[in-house]
């Protein structure tokens, strides 16, 4: 059953997040909330999510669905083919909700956000019990994918089938909690963190903040791509979880949480859950997952550190100390030669279907040497941020041999056009040779600047010193041999 | 103290971690396992920090420190001014090594590795007690950055201080526990989600893999980024924690986790947690904070993605739905005008310091139009996979307007050098002309490929199809006018 018309009961943060996913998505959408700073709080989430799509994928995105506020909550479920409940979590305020519905619409499946309360005592007074879910999701609601399917004692089965479809057509992780208790699955497992986190700040152990350093920077970046037992499984090392169990099962008796009541540790459910964490991993022995462990925690890291958060601001301070350490370049090049501008190796990911780095990263090299040149001349940071910088105008590069993932390589930078030293003027005219780590002259790139003003975006003159360091290097390069390549046009014969 | 010589003690997961970071870091380090199996495991995990090494950040790597088993703990500890303590989670084992190192070394600082064993249990039989430190990883501990710094009651507090650098010159991230208790902080929360997730198995509520999803997909990729607190802290709305608590804290009464002793939430409790809370997030309101969780989340799944695992293959699945549907292409495109082979939004992530779309991208857009060429004239992942390809041989691209973050794009591209119809041979001449939503015309991008055998890596005729499909476009497009700029090299005057 394709779904048109929807009905949000509710529009808080969990109603607000259903409301942005579902429109995104093309379904139409009526929504009720009896607080009247309900429109604002939902353009506030509405706004978040618009912001959020626009970068979540470089899909075209789909044409939205239209949704509108209505009066009452039969206004609001009047034609809907499926009802959305987001109200408060109280037994008593939902099964209300639900005989409002059922005074007006006697069809539409009611899928209750709930975060733990028994769908069967949901669905307990229901006329039409039978159509009631549970479609539990996570907060952001129009970006995190889980939503957790829960059936009740009078539930169609059919319903939940017909849910996994339609919530995977969201863009959503269903995942189907098949034994009814209460929590679900993963407000179980929240809630006893949770609850441990409420045990140290009562008992003065730890502070908000110090709780949270103690996920985000260890565990955390772990479970955002294994969950606790994937990840205990590698912590058994070769034995796996087996190993592990072995290893820590006697810490289950210690009182390492306030929350001490355990189940045994019996053979038999050593081999249960042994057994499922084999099963669960297919054919990736743990060295096999270790390595994609690894891929998954270096490119949470790496995402992290491009929004300077978290453990990405750890990463990015690690690497300024190397970068500070390892700086090969002098402060005062010798200009006799070319400049080293660009050292490292090629990163896995930039490296294509076949097999070498793609032609794309040739130019994010050489405009990372572009930017190292920048820098020498002091067109830095501070520069850029004054109001000046240099824009690209042209290029020409020449692909002249391949380079693999990890490989080393180097560029080294000739100023050009300074033939008549002082005469650069709004341009600058560079020639980066990329080169192998063992010699090979892996490609060209003529680069043609102009000097720029960032406000009015048009040429202007640089400021003097920099204008005089690059006439200086400039006039010093202008010894040095016309490099091979400058000056052609594609497909050009030598 | 800057360390030069380390030891550590146990070669398990957790030694064998610490022996990669610390070489890494330049320490050298003499090892101590009894396993005769220890060379091996240790070289397994070797190899793997080796490879996460490689990929972890672009800076230069320093000189590695030497390593080299020893045949004893005497042997391992003599001349070390560290020593790190990674044996069996055992009171007597630590304790009996101890005093193996203590009745050589007086002076190294003793770190031990345990999970959760409080360190003036530790120290209690120790001759010089004051220099032992808990210093507790994660696995694995070449990559994840947290560590806990716990001191026992005859701990010299200096200690602590001078663990809190040295470990953050490890690139790690170190926490130190202020309160001595049994797990520390982050194992107790590890350790109550862990035997709620022990119940759930031994109740047959849910398997291993089902666990792991309610995390993984989930609240686990918001821990990632955020903790348990920070994340209510956003649960609540514009309230933040405050709210949160008096909308769940009734919840807390309920049986969400079989782990069910909790605290009182007193309204001095709620004080307690909201004010920190509050004064953890600083400056940034829950508005504020909302925005950078979302973008760290979407950073996270696209890290995924990229790596084909967990919430990133949701959003691949979700992300070929959405271009599935939106496929603007026709199957047979018009030859009669240059063929539209790209059609996306800048990513945020695409621009740079001058906030426009950088330089190097714009040769990804060319390089996306290419490849989408390639297909178009069967030259697709099939025919890759069987050994044929084209290189970019030579570009030039003419920079000539900016575009900003978000705003749509489009390519145009032209097949060139058809002017004599069955004469294309090895080589493809392709003109894209990137526009933006608006008509501007953005860059020009003339583009020569050569054909290849990806076993030889040499030039080769294509397959008599693509070469018959490129050369019937490029008969058509000869009709079309010649594009501005074709044949142009750097800095050549119109």
């Amino acid at each position: 059953m394709t779904i048109h018309k929807a009905a949000i009961l509710g529009g808080g943060v969990i109603g607000g997040g259903w409301l942005a996913r579902l429109i995104e998505n093309g379904v139409e959408v009526s929504l009720f909330d009896p607080d009247p700073q309900a429109e604002r709080k939902l353009g506030a989430v509405l706004a978040n999510a618009e912001r959020a799509y626009s970068k979540l994928t470089m899909a075209p995105r789909g044409a939205r669905g239209a949704w509108a506020l209505a009066g009452s909550v039969a206004e609001a479920v009047a034609g809907a083919e499926l009802v959305v409940e987001a109200v408060p979590e109280r037994l008593e305020i939902k099964r209300r909700v639900y005989a409002e519905v059922e005074a007006v619409n006697a069809e539409a499946i009611i899928a209750s956000s709930t975060s733990g309360i028994m769908p069967s005592e949901l669905q307990a007074e229901m006329a039409h019990p039978e159509r009631l879910i549970v479609a539990h999701p996570f907060n952001p609601v129009y970006l995190l994918p889980l939503v957790e399917l829960v059936a009740g004692a009078k539930t169609d089965p059919a319903h939940i089938d017909w849910a996994k479809g339609f919530y995977a057509g969201l863009g959503m992780h269903p995942l189907h909690c098949r034994v009814e208790v209460p929590g679900f699955l993963s407000d179980r497992l929240q809630e006893a963190l949770w609850r441990e986190a409420l045990w140290l700040l009562h008992d003065k152990v730890a502070t908000a903040d110090e709780i949270d350093t103690a996920i985000a920077y260890g565990p955390g970046l772990r479970w955002a791509q294994m969950g606790t037992m994937q990840t205990y499984h590698l912590a058994g090392g070769e034995g796996g979880m087996r190993a592990m169990l072995a290893m820590f099962g006697p810490c289950l008796k210690w009182p390492w949480t306030k929350l001490t009541e355990v189940p045994e540790l019996t053979p038999d459910l050593v081999d249960l859950i042994g057994g499922q964490c084999e099963a669960q991993s297919g054919d990736l022995d743990p060295r096999a997952l270790e390595t994609i462990r690894d891929d998954n925690l270096i490119a949470i890291m790496q995402a992290l550190k491009g929004n300077g958060w978290g453990a990405g601001r750890t990463l990015a301070a690690y690497e300024r100390k190397l970068f500070a350490q390892g700086a090969v370049k002098p402060a005062e090049p010798d200009l006799a030669k070319p400049i080293r501008t660009v050292e490292m190796r090629v990163p896995p990911d930039w490296t294509d279907y076949n097999n070498h780095m793609n032609e794309a990263r040739y130019g994010q090299v050489f405009s990372d040497a572009t930017d190292a040149l920048m820098r020498l001349i002091g067109a830095d940071g501070d520069y850029v941020a004054g109001g000046l910088s240099y824009f690209t105008a042209e290029c020409h590069i020449r692909f002249l041999d391949e380079v693999a993932a990890l490989e080393p390589v180097h560029v080294e930078t000739q100023v050009l056009g300074g033939q008549n030293p002082g005469s650069v003027g709004k341009k600058m005219h560079l020639f980066h040779s990329l080169h192998h780590g063992d010699g090979r002259l892996l490609a060209t790139g003529e680069y043609l600047l102009i000097h720029v003003n960032l406000d009015t975006r048009s040429a202007c003159e640089p400021a003097p010193a920099v204008g005089a360091r690059l006439a200086e290097i400039a006039a010093a390069h202008a010894a040095l041999p016309q490099p091979d390549g400058v000056g052609r046009a594609v497909g050009q014969r030598r």
